[in-house]
């Protein structure tokens, strides 16, 4: 029984990202360079193209016509290890594009030529010892003695196509990792495995929660009974928050005109994110009058602000929506809940006077701060998402940007949050402050959204009647706790390996007969549980019991309530949990009442 | 202050519908002849069309240059009166083709011309008296004395086009009424009036209940906060009750492959009902490679239900959402909430064993018939929408269809029924049973609707182990209590006038201070009411007391409660409901326990 909760770990060793260590992108890359050195000696006809770092190590592309087999990677990394430990040094030269392609011919080694064109002066070659060199332009370490034997590992071979291109040569790409010790490398393993066993898209599929099915398409996920209930439970205690705090929840359609979109500026600025237009025939087509899928739930708020002249007193309007947007995401980029194309968004519009923007914005980090702490996530920083001011994607005025980014800067400072600032990151129409949580394993997911937005009221010209009967521009602020529904379920699966607290639990409670003699007070109690809103199921499957124990066990069940005639007798259950192991024997009327009252507090059982 | 409640007519009179009666069919058809007539008379450049009667009366389709006036319309009828009165007899003759054409020149009707190019041997002409004639099949009555001049009259004037073709000549459309007592067409007008303060799109916008925006669509309604609660307590109400019923609720995308509805047939039998394919370009176009708005649920469900191989313990399986589903209907069809393009289905699919089928529907129909009664919907039929034998648009196998219609006909006279059967009203995959609602003022609604299906399991090749160990093909029931929750709003906005019974109403209850002193004590109690999920507003305007009353009047909100010096001091409520009008002064926590009653009820305050 595996009661493994998060942050629960014996010992925490930090894993640095290649993207902020200079020591491991060195380590990569000169580990790849050492990968492609032992393939040529061992397969001296495989051709070498690319191999650069990434996240979690290397990879390398080779054209060879016989496929990489399991124990080919282990042969090459016994190769690797020698040149490892020969302590070769990596030396770099700058040479002339002409000498380049002299000494390219001379070892014929056609993709190198290739990526030669495109280089920029000046050329720089390294060479790894006097037998091996590759076009690059590092960083390395300084002999591949540096590089610790245990502190490295190849992973998989998989397809790739030269230049990511389906119609050029079919390549074969060996990933690789490496790390600073051999310490990290065997946490990197752990988790990994870890992850494989957290996995959202096999645990989704064991626990009967959602599916992906082929003739409905990719990134499409239909949600089972038991996925449902999941996504009614966050929706119910979202919508519970947000009543109390004044938000008034809205419905509206999945598809507009696009001249709605014309005017947010979706249909310029995001257009290849959207899913294809509905057109009549090929006329309507070329004059763009069709609709098409939302990608935002914006537009639509919107048009319900505009329904009516607004006067100050309805501000701050909330508009709260679960929206179900679309997004056309490459079928190549989906996977699982974490990217689809479909998604429900818990969203809502915020329309408020200038003067209410930093009181607004902070009850709205306040609520998404307190959802997180329902949802039992801990570990998260701000991301402040501003525009690059390098790009012109954006729309709006300069003045409107410094305004939103400065709301948004004051905001995390007053609130004393962990705080950076990523320049690029803004939606096209506003700045952003998002939630970057890190899970049990350190991965990092964007949670919860809030953005400021000058930019929107301008271009549908929103208004409201101030106190002093002037019109004037209302701001909006957009927010979503969960960001995406589909998302947050899927790393909510991850982080607690399944294990749903007992207040989020598709089934709460499994109640097992030890015999079919007990079935009648089973189904009674299951029933009695039922009517007070607990999520409570008997088990008629008349399996002995040991097989039923396990069984619960396997669905992650948080309660099991064993009954036998002794049981009945006394009016009693004998309780088993995931969180806690066994309580015991406890009257049913003490169960119903702890249940209801962890639920009511959101607590374990 | 209107107190309206359906069915509440002093005095029934019964109004025929010309589809049903002879009698009404030959007394419009001659009054639209008469009208002809008198036109000419008035106007003798005026040249006729057509004139057939229709639901409510009748109309004639006249080329003139000056477009007629109310006032046209009044000398008119004066002219049609005195034809009334002259006791004309209406004479038919056979005539040849060649006798018409000739007749027809000498008067110079050129659209008649182009009529009798279509009619079909024998040739007809009905003349009326000697002076006028008019090429047509009857039915009519035997002189104009039988129409009693006290039951016409004359309704308004539209523009049309001759043969409804945009292209051909601009015609004015007059439309009149014809009955066969002067009482039949008083009701006939109370009614309309009464329809005219009843409309739903005039009320929805007065209660700020729903709206169309340009930019978005039409069809494509967009809910406001109010009309969102209206729509969550309905959704919430029919949860609850499929809840204990053992539904399973499931959530599924708006979107699919185009394959996806090859199989279940709906794209080769339904496809001018879907909006257009979402494809990438020109050539996934042609291959019919995309994706489409999903017209019904029945093909997620399916693969909901296909992603397990079932056992038959696991039947009857009841899945069921709150879709949202898109209709391609032609713009000039819309109108309203009751036909729309965009719109959510309280759908279920029933997967059951064939020996489950009847019960299943028998509990499908008793849930129905408990929502209806729980909505106060009294006056109903079941119409048995069969296929109609002669035509090829339906799937199947002619022994599924029997069986189908024969397990509906069965359920509807075990249930002792009011029915009849339409043969051609089926939907493509299967027989239905719906229920015709038959409103306050007598007009017809579909609500409601049970399929079904022997098609859509055999084409999905949909299977479950039976106890035996084979594998067997379900049935499947579709179902539908609302049918769509936006028609049925639209029905229920009309059938109540507006005035919501108190546990469906948006806002169950304004409390109104006499002035700014009771203004605390005011929001304390809407306070402590919402706590207990009562929908209750403070009225903060600071408005007198009359007008804030009135305001709540056109509000249509159930219950008012005023507060002066003498309410606070006691701790009451002076309450006046719009159903039973004033109640006096009652303790605040009577009224929040009757409330709280009332809602649990669905009964009025």
């Amino acid at each position: 029984m595996s009661n493994a909760l998060p942050n629960e770990q014996p010992e925490k060793i930090y894993l640095p990202r290649t993207s902020e260590s200079e020591s491991l992108k060195k380590i990569r890359h000169t580990t790849s360079h050492v990968m492609a050195m032992a393939v040529q000696k061992l397969f001296p006809e495989a051709q070498v193209t690319i191999g650069p770092w990434i996240e979690n190590g290397f990879y390398y592309d080779f054209d060879k016509p016989e496929p990489f087999t399991e124990q080919d990677l282990k042969t090459i990394k016994k190769e690797m290890v020698k040149i490892l430990k020969r302590k070769l040094p990596l030396v770099r030269e700058e040479v002339s594009r002409e000498e380049a392609q002299r000494r390219i011919k001379e070892i014929n080694e056609p993709y190198k030529l290739e990526i030669l064109e495109d280089l920029e002066d000046p050329i720089t070659i390294y060479y790894l010892g006097d037998d091996w060199w590759d076009l690059c332009a590092g960083p390395h370490v300084e002999n591949t003695g540096e590089i610790h034997p245990k502190a490295i590992d190849l992973e998989s071979v998989a397809g790739a196509y030269w230049r990511g291109d389906e119609n050029r040569e079919q390549l074969q790409r060996i990933y690789g990792t490496a790390w600073e010790t051999p310490e990290q490398l065997a946490e990197y393993k752990r988790r990994k495995e870890e992850a494989l066993k957290r996995d959202h898209r096999k645990l989704g599929k064991e626990l009967g929660l959602f599916l992906f099915a082929d003739p409905v398409g990719p990134g499409l996920p239909l949600w089972t009974p038991k996925g449902t209930v999941l996504r009614s439970v966050l929706e119910d205690f979202l919508k519970q928050e947000q009543l109390k705090r004044g938000y008034l929840p809205v419905v509206t359609p999945h598809i507009g005109r696009v001249d709605l979109f014309k005017v947010s500026g979706h249909w310029q600025n995001y257009k290849e994110d959207m899913f294809p237009m509905m057109a009549e025939d090929e006329q309507a087509a070329l004059a763009e009058q069709g609709f098409v899928l939302k990608p935002m739930n914006c537009p639509f708020h919107i048009q319900i602000y505009k329904n009516e002249l607004r006067s100050y007193r309805e501000l701050p309007m909330r508009l709260a929506e679960f929206g179900t947007v679309y997004r056309y995401e490459q079928s190549g980029e989906l996977g699982g809940l974490t990217r689809v194309r479909g998604f429900t968004v818990d969203d809502s519009h915020l329309f408020v006077t200038p003067e209410q923007l930093d009181q607004e914005f902070l009850s709205v980090v306040d609520l998404i701060l307190s959802v997180f702490k329902s949802l039992q996530l801990k570990n998260f920083q701000a991301r402040l998402s501003f525009r690059d001011p390098a790009s012109d994607k954006y729309i709006g005025s300069e003045e409107a940007w410094s305004k939103a980014e400065g709301a948004i800067r004051r905001a995390v400072q007053t609130l004393g949050m962990n705080y950076f600032e990523a320049l690029g990151e803004a939606a096209f129409y506003g700045p952003k402050l998002d939630f970057i949580f890190h899970d049990a394993l350190d991965r990092e997911w964007q949670l919860g959204t809030v953005q400021v937005d000058y930019n929107l009221p301008e271009r549908f010209e929103l208004e409201y009647v101030a106190e002093d009967g002037i019109r004037k521009r209302p701001v909006m602020i957009h927010r979503a706790p969960f960001g995406s529904l589909e998302r947050l379920i899927g790393i909510l699966i991850e982080e607690y390996a399944g294990d749903f607290p007992f207040w989020l639990a598709p089934v709460q409670a499994r109640l097992i007969p030890v015999s079919e003699v007990q079935l009648p007070f089973v189904k009674e109690v299951a029933q009695k549980m039922r009517s007070l809103g607990i999520r409570a199921e008997a088990d008629t499957s008349g399996e002995r019991l040991g097989k039923s124990i396990r069984n619960a066990e396997k669905a992650k069940i948080p309660v099991m309530a064993v009954v036998g005639a002794k049981e009945v007798e006394a009016n009693t259950l004998s309780i088993r949990t995931r969180a806690a192991g066994e309580l015991g024997t406890i009257a049913v009327a003490e169960v119903l009442e702890k249940m209801e009252n962890a639920i009511a507090n959101q607590e374990n059982f």
